[in-house]
C-alpha cells in the first residue's frame, strides 16, 4: 500500500513508528523491558510469585495477571495519581484486563506449576498506542521471566508459547492508518486494537467507532494493516530475544 | 445457515433467544425498560439531568453516560455487593464504558442542549449476554427519555439517532453460535460482542479468544451471524417503540 | 377506624396500599420475591452460603445477614450509585441492619446448621415504605430458601419461625395514617416503623418525630394502626406461601 | 417502682447510674462537655461553622449535623480504628444519624441564621448507653455553643429549644431495667432507646427485640421507666447549665 | 540559659510548659494515660493483643504498633473526621509511624512473647507538641500495660526498657524556644522534634526549616535545649510511674 | 576520612555511589529528570498547573507540592500497587511530604505567580536512598520547569533559589557510612537523611535509631559525612544544569 497522504510524522499509512525493545531495563524483576513505539515508552516487567490465587489453588496450573498504569507525568497535561484519588479509573481497569488476557494467550498455564506471573506495564511517556506497546513489550518480559524460572528449575515444563503482539489501526479522514500517535488517535473516526499471534491469528480485536461507525470493508482493510504491523512487531520481539 | 448441531435449549446455531422489551417498567425515570434475552433480564433506564460534566461546560452540547451493574443475587452464586466492597470491579467498569460508547452513537449530542442523560443498566437475572441486552434495551429507554424531553420542550433539536443494538456470538467446538447463554459462554473458545447500527454498520466489535485464537475466516462467519442477530434486535426495538 | 379525611390516593386512614407478593421473581437465588406496596417495588432474595462468619464459627449455629440498596433510578430524581461513590450512605447501612435484625427474628439459627442466609433487598421503584416492604417480602424469600435447604437435606432442623412483617405509620396534620407513600412520608410530623410477629408482638419499633414530637396517646394510636397493617401483611405473606 | 431483684451494681431496677455532666471539658469548640453515665464517658462538642450544606443554601435557616465515634481503646477489647479501615461501620452511621435527629429537635433552625452546628460525640470509655449519654451531653454542649453565638451577635434569634435527653431501658429476665451498662445490655431480651423532651414527649423511640419479642404491656412499662430516667437527666442538664 | 525575651505565656526560653501525666485515665485498656503539655491533652493507651502480624509469625518475638489521631474538635477550627473522609491524612500517617518507632525503642520485643501491643494516641485538645506529648505519655501507658502482662504471667521476660521521651524545640526570631505551643509553632523558622532515652541518647531527631534553613550551631543549641526538656520529661514519667 | 573497612561495593566510608542526572528524560512535563544513585533510579518530573490550592487563593503566591511513589516492580520482591489497594501507605505519604518541604525550600513562592508546580518522583528501581535521590533529582527538574515558565513569560520574577540536595548516612557496626544502598540500609543501626542547601545549611534532618540509639558525637560525624555528600550532589546538580 502506498500513499500520497502525508502523516504529521511523514510515515506511510501502513508504516509503524520506530519500535525499540530494550531488555534488562531494570534489574529487580525476572523480566524487565522498555518498549518504545515512537514517543510512547512503557516499562514492562514480569515478576514471579510462588502460589496462585484462590480460584486456581490445587489446580496444578499457574496463573498470569497484569496491571497497566500511566505515571501522572506521562501525559501532556499531568493526570492525578490514581493511588491518591483512592480509586482506579475505568480505562485503567479495562486495559489491565486486556493485557492480562493477551498475555495469557502466550503462556501454557498447565506448564507453569502453581506459580503466578505478575505483568506490570507502567507508561513513562504516552503518545498513543500505550496498550498495544504494553502487550508487545510484556511478551518479551514474560519470555525472560520464564527463562529465569526454567534456569532455576522452578518450572517443570515449557510454558512459553509463540509471540503475541498488538497494534492499533485507525480510520482518519477515511484512510486506514497504522499505529496511531496521540495526535492521530484523538481525531480518528474509528480506532481498532488488534492482538495477534505469530501465526497471524487473532487473540483479541477491539474496534470502536469513536466518531462514526464503520463497515465490513473498512474493517477488513484495517485488519490487513494491523496484520502487517503485528508481523513486524513479532519480528522485533524475536530479534530482541535473540540479541 | 442451518444446523443439525443441537444447542442445550434447542435453538439453531444462528437463532436468538426469545427477546422481550417492556417499556415503562418503572415510572420514575424518563425512560425505563425491562429487556430480556432468554433468562437474562436487565432493567435499563434513562434519566435526565440538567447541566453537563465540566469538560462539556459551555460547549452547547449535551452528554450521555452509562453505568452497568449486576445485582448481587443476579448470578448463580451470589456476588458480593460492590458498594459494600468499596470498589467497582474491572469488569463492571469495562462494561459501563462500553454501554456509554455504544449509546453515544445513538444520540446527536449537539441536538441535546446542555443536558446529561444517565443510562443505568441493572442486571436482575444473569444468563449470559448481559452487556448486549443492556445496550439493546438502553436504546429504547433512551428513545423514551428523549421523547419526554421533547414533549417538555427542553430539547431544542432531534437528538435521537437510528437504533443501535448489540449481540454476542461465540465459537463453540468450532461452530459459530449466536447469543450465548451463560452455559455456552463459559465454554466458548472465542467470544465476540458486536454493537451495530440499524444500517448494519459497526459501532463496536470486541472479540476475545478466551480459550484459543481465531482466524479471519471465523471472524467473518461470526460477524455474519452477529449481523443477523442485530437486525432482529433492531426490529424488536422498533416494534417496542411503536407499540 | 373510619375517616372523612381524604388521602391523595383515596385510601382510608388505616388502609394499606394494595400489596402484591410475587414468588419466584428471579430464578438464581434460593428464594426470590417481588414485593409491592402500591408503587413501591422491592426485589427481595435469600441466598444460601455454606459456612458462617468468624464470630459464629464452631457454634453449631447458622447466621442471617441482610443488605438493602436502592437502584439509582428507583427514586424520582436519580441518586448517585453507592458503588461509584466508593461508600455506602448512612441510611443504607441503617436499613440493612434493621432488615437483618427483623429477619433474624424469623429464623431459629440453632436449627440452620453452620450456613449463612444472605438477604438482599434491592429497591426497583421507591414510593415510601421501602424498608417495611423489604422486611415483609424478605420473609417470603426466606421461607422459600429454607424450603430449598430442607428439600436438599442440608438443614437438619426446622429453622423457619412464624411470619414477621413490617409497616410504617405516620402522623399527618395530627391524624394517624397507615402505610405512607413518599408524598405523605415527606410531610409527616411523626414516622413510625413497626416490625411485628404473626402473634402481634413487636420485633422492632422505630418512631421519629421528624417535624415535631409525640405523646404516649399518639404512640398508642399509631401502634394500633400498625398492628392492623401487620396483621393484613402476615395474611398476604401466608397467602403467597400457600399459593 | 421498687424491687428485690439485685442488679450487679446494686441499683434499683428503675435507678439511673450516677450521671455527671462537666462543661468546658476542652476549650477549642464553642461547647465542650464530658458526660458520664456510670463508667460510660463521652466527650460531646458543638462547633460552629459559617454557611450551610448545599440543600439548605439560601433557605435563611441553619443546620445541625452530628458524628458519633468510639475511640479504638474505649471498649473492653480494642476495636480497629475506622479511619484506618477506610470505612465507617453501619452502627456508627446509625448512631450518628440518631444523634443528629435528636439534637435537631432541640434547636429552632429558623432562628440560627445560615450557620451549621457540628456535634461530635467521641466515646472515651464505653460501658453501655453510649448513644443515650451522647444525646444527653450534646444538648448541654449545644446550649453552650448557642450562647457563644448569641454573645458574639452572630445568631439573630433564640435558636435553643428546651432540653432533649435520652436513656436506654431493657428487659432482662422479664424485668424492666433502666440505663443498662454493657454487661446488662449484652444479655437483655429487649433494648429500648428513648429520646424525650423536657415536657415528656417523644422525639425518638427505638425498641429492638434482640433476643425475643415484646408486647404492648412490656413496651408501656419500659416507656414509664424511660420517662422517669429522662426526667432525671433533664434535671441534670439544667443543673449543669445553671452551674 | 536565661532570657529577657518574653514568651506569650511568660515562660523562659528553655522552660517546659506544665506537664501532667495521669495514669488510669480510662479503665478498659491495659495502660491508659492522659498526658498534658500545657493545653495540649492526649489520651495514650496501650492495649495487648495475642499474636503478632504476619511478618513476625514464628519469630518468638512480639511487636508494637501505634496509631495517632486528632479528634475533630481538638483543634481551633474543627477538622473533618478522617473516618468520614475515607482516608487518613499524610500527617496522621507520619506521626503514627514516628510514635511506633519511638516506642519500639522502649521495649525489648524478644522478651514480649508473640504478643502485640497497640499504642493509641488520641488528641483531645491540640495546642502544639501533640506528637511529643503522645510519645511521652505512651511510654507510661506502655509501662502499665507490660506490668499487667507480667502480673498475668503472660510475658516471659522483662520487655520494658528505660524511658523514652520527646520534646519539640524551635527557632523563633533566631532564639531557641523549648516546647512550642501552637501559636509559636506556626511562626517558628525551624521546628525540631527530638526523641531521647533516659540516658540522653537520641532515638529520633526530625528538624525542619519550615521558613528558613539552619546551621550546625543552631542545631546544637536546639539539641541542648531538647536534652534539658527530655530530662525533665523522663523525671515526670518516672514520678508518675512511682506514684 | 579514610578507611580500611570494606563496603560490599568497595566504596570508602564517605564515598557517594556513582551519581548520574539525565535531563529531558521524558518530554511531556516541563522538567523531567532521571536521577541515579548507583542502582537506585528515580524519574523526577516537574509539571506546572495554572492556579493554586484553595488555601493559597488570592495570596499572589504560588505553591509547590510533591508525590513520591515506587513502581510495583521497583523492589526486589514486587510490591502491591497502591492504586489497587485503594490506599496509600504511610511511608509513601511521609516521603511525599518530605520531598515537598525540601523543594519548597528551593523556590521563592512569592516570585511564582499563582501557579502550582507538581513534583512527581516515581522510583523505577530501588536500591536504598530513594528519597534522597528524589529530592536531588527533583531540584533539577524544578529548575528546568521554572526556566520553561520564564521563557513563556508566565512567571514574573526569579522563583528559583540555589540548589537543595539530600543524602543518607548510616551507622553500621559503629562506622559512619555515606549513601547507603538497600543492603546496608537494612542493617544500619542508625539512619540519617539530610537535606541541605548549597551553602551547607540544613533544610531538614531526620535521624532514626532503627536498631539502637545514638549520641551527639555520632550525630556530628554523620552530619560531617552528609555535608560532604551534599556538597558533591550540588556540584552534580549544577554540572547537569550547565550541560
Amino acid at each position: 500500500m502506498t500513499s500520497d497522504f502525508l502523516r504529521a510524522d511523514g510515515r506511510a499509512l501502513d508504516q509503524m513508528r520506530s519500535v525499540r525493545i530494550t531488555r534488562g531495563f531494570t534489574s529487580n524483576p525476572a523480566g524487565s523491558v522498555l518498549v518504545e513505539f515512537g514517543n510512547t515508552r512503557v516499562m514492562c516487567t514480569a515478576s514471579v510469585e510462588f502460589g496462585v490465587p484462590r480460584f486456581k489453588k490445587n489446580s496444578g496450573e499457574g496463573w498470569l495477571t497484569a496491571e497497566y498504569a500511566m505515571l501522572p507525568s506521562s501525559t501532556h497535561d499531568r493526570m492525578p495519581r490514581e493511588s491518591m484519588r483512592g480509586k482506579v479509573k475505568g480505562r485503567t481497569h479495562e486495559i489491565s484486563r486486556l493485557v492480562g488476557r493477551a498475555l495469557r494467550a502466550a503462556v501454557d498455564l498447565s506448564q507453569l506449576g502453581e506459580n503466578t506471573i505478575n505483568i506490570d506495564c507502567d507508561v513513562l511517556q504516552a503518545d498513543g498506542g500505550t496498550r498495544t506497546a504494553s502487550i508487545t513489550g510484556a511478551y518479551v518480559a514474560l519470555a525472560d521471566a520464564i527463562a529465569v524460572l526454567q534456569a532455576e528449575g522452578v518450572v517443570p515444563g515449557q510454558p512459553l508459547l509463540p509471540p503475541v503482539a498488538a497494534v492499533s489501526v485507525g480510520l482518519i479522514d477515511g484512510r486506514v492508518c497504522l499505529d496511531l500517535p496521540y495526535e492521530e488517535d484523538s481525531r480518528a473516526e474509528v480506532d481498532l486494537n488488534v492482538v495477534m499471534t505469530e501465526s497471524g491469528r487473532f487473540v483479541e480485536i477491539q474496534g470502536t467507532g469513536e466518531q462514526g461507525d464503520f463497515g465490513r470493508e473498512e474493517l477488513n482493510q484495517m485488519l490487513d494493516s494491523a496484520e502487517k504491523g503485528c508481523r513486524e512487531l513479532v519480528a522485533a520481539q524475536k530479534a530482541a530475544l535473540e540479541a
